[in-house]
């Protein structure tokens, strides 16, 4: 996990999604390892170390998530800007991208396959689908999922 | 799915493991939409149409499962080998790769998140814990998991 101790970056505006993903995560002890990005600029500026409020990560350091789950129309920059801008630096290029959006638009899918995202997820407009799609998003990024420089067992305290 | 109905290509040498994987996909019926393919070699004929078996595929026309489920110690073409080419074909480029290998070698995490894989999961040594494993890959990469032209509902006949 990251220096801060955070695994997953949420980057979401709506409030009642952000308050659905916390309390799937709750359920797994894992709320507390997310951070929230209520806009586009918010997550880069997260993700690139610029926000003043960065404690762990000095000035220009990047945070490296397990994984980023990234809304696409987001406030300030879009989500296919950020995940643009992720895919083009070499530290953040390996992070995992999972997109999390209410699109189903065939040019958003397109789009965000050409620029490299990891996987792409409708969020389902039922309450307890939706709870039950942001835990499985949680086992199989946080839990399944290898990244170099770690593995999934470590991340979660586990012994290998 | 793909015109031959096949939704998930097994890249796969170990015996022992291509029947763990079917017998994973069984109880979920979807042992039938999987082609194993033993070697690298065998994976590329297939993906690229060039299999003299191909009933469906034209030579030439690409085979598009929903996702690629691929070893990395193979046979006649490695594993990164396969993955090389699918990323530098602009039609395969789209195609859901996931490592699931034996190996957590930095190099070959390292090597596979550059080549642009999707995700890389280590085979569990354990035998219910490899089972669980290929099921929450299955229900991932099948259910939840969108597609440029398809849906993950459409792809599995239900109604949208």
């Amino acid at each position: 996990m990251g220096a801060d101790g955070i695994e997953i970056l949420l980057v979401e505006d709506n409030p009642d999604d952000v308050e659905l993903t916390l309390r799937a995560f709750e359920r797994h002890r894992l709320a507390n390892r997310m951070h929230v990005a209520r806009d586009g600029q918010e997550a880069l500026d997260y993700l690139f170390g610029a926000d003043c409020g960065a404690a762990v990560a000095g000035a220009g350091e990047r945070r490296l998530p397990r994984v980023i789950l990234l809304d696409l129309k987001l406030p300030k920059v879009d989500g296919l800007e950020v995940l643009r801008a992720i895919r083009s630096d070499t530290v953040l290029a390996r992070v995992p991208v999972v997109i999390l959006t209410s699109s189903r638009e065939e040019r958003d899918l397109v789009e965000s396959y050409s620029l490299g995202v990891n996987s792409y997820i409708v969020k389902p407009i039922d309450f307890s689908k939706f709870v039950e799609t942001v835990q499985a998003l949680g086992f199989y990024w946080l839990l399944l999922n290898e990244l170099p420089g770690t593995s999934g067992a470590e991340a979660l305290g586990r012994s290998s």
